[in-house]
């Protein structure tokens, strides 16, 4: 953090201008062209959002419908809800728990323990109709990767750069979904407050914020779902840095273990 | 939105330099003061985001837990949870529904319909230690009154500005809480693509992204629980406008209806 502990001005903006990503693209390569294009470079203190669309795309995570064959479970599902079973057949292979399976809404735990709509599975934005497109593998090591060649490409200190995967969740209680961290290397997932106090001398106890989920909002901010605008640069926000030799605990620390959980 | 659809930078101040808020107290006043303090000046398509818990002290919305008179039950619970049977008795009553008590932790609906710890009753940044701040009675007409007030001031047409307030929430399933709006004003709180096709030509039919969350967000990482940064502007985001005549829908518009709440 700055001196004060104040970011005063903080800016967000879009990266345009990206192809259609295939299986093997180098997102490095790309965001860096993308950065260029638009007059800007890399500098000490960034943090870089991707949509995990374009790095799942990449990574060549991407299932051709028509060589999905259905379990019974899908079929059922599918026929009550009309939706194609091939595609509730993915939900269920990527999921490894079911949250919630009512009224036509698939709320699913993933293999990386985030739960959300059709475990991640999208059939938005795929390069053709009759693809679907899982979550990264790994975002927490997609991000790590990124973060390592950006920064070695930009010739900035690694721990100046970080990295966030984002992708778009719903939530209980509120309509609408927000762009949240599946992934992110070289920042703390959370700042806590815990054990500082306020003017007054009370002691925050429970105040954890969850800042790289609010980095990944406001970089949907500049994002658009139809024009290909799939990755921001933050820029003038002093992130929490990890503790030095600390190991990166990634977006992984922002899954809530079941013995907290209530609303499993 | 811009003839490209695209936000393509957008700008996040914190402003700095408020003092303690005694009920009464003219937020427009101290928000003008507080912009042109770092030289600013309010713009057409600027959105303010405000915490609450200013927008409440100025309302009255204080007690003093000498004056409560603790329930029995609420006795009981912060006797096995350590915690102030009067403090426990205030959640109690700003509650409508309570959605989870357990594990010393007490989830409540409350009377505007958000589900949050404690009913959104915080002994946080009060004035005195002995305080708790409720939540506005109705942060929708808060944030009206302001934007109202804010534009005449600085002599711009009202929907071209917003103005939202914003509170910290934690969340089902992950660590860490985030900013949200629990009021808004001359915004769609949601912006859909429903009906709209990506570069395919897939129709996106789920997506309505919760903007209002995510300007609240956003405006968190400029703000500092501990050192009265109570206010953000937010520069550049061509925010989602509110239909010519319609009503105001406010951050009501986020609380989801219980027939489609699968996790009450």
């Amino acid at each position: 953090m700055s001196a004060s502990g104040i970011n005063a001005a903080v800016q967000i903006v879009g990266l345009a201008g990206f192809p259609e990503i295939a299986p093997g693209a180098s997102l490095v390569e790309l965001t860096l062209a993308a950065l260029s294009g638009q007059a800007l470079w890399l500098q000490p203190g960034d943090v870089v959002v991707y949509t995990s669309k374009i790095i799942a795309k990449a990574e060549g995570r991407i299932v051709a419908l028509a060589d999905v064959v259905p379990s019974s479970l899908a079929i059922t599902w599918a026929a009550t809800h009309a939706k194609d079973p091939r595609q509730v057949e993915v939900v269920l292979r990527e999921a490894r728990r079911i949250v919630r399976m009512d009224r036509g809404v698939l709320i699913a735990e993933t293999q990386h323990g985030f739960v959300c709509a059709n475990a991640g599975v999208d059939a938005s934005n795929t390069k053709q109709l009759g693809e679907v497109v899982l979550l990264p593998e790994d975002p927490d090591a997609s991000a790590r990767r990124l973060r390592q060649e950006l920064a070695a490409a930009a010739g900035i200190a690694l721990e100046d750069l970080a990295v966030i995967v984002s992708d778009t969740f719903g939530r209980p209680w509120r309509n609408g979904q927000t762009n949240v961290a599946i992934g992110a290397a070289g920042i703390a997932s959370v700042r806590s407050y815990a054990g500082e106090r306020d003017p007054t001398g009370y002691e925050l106890r429970a105040t954890e914020i969850a800042a790289v989920d609010e980095l990944a909002g406001a970089a949907e901010l500049v994002m658009h779902k139809l024009a290909r605008v799939p990755v921001a640069l933050i820029r003038g926000y002093d992130f929490p840095r990890l503790a030095a030799g600390a190991p990166d605990p990634g977006a992984a620390a922002l899954v809530r273990v079941a013995a907290s959980d209530f609303f499993r």
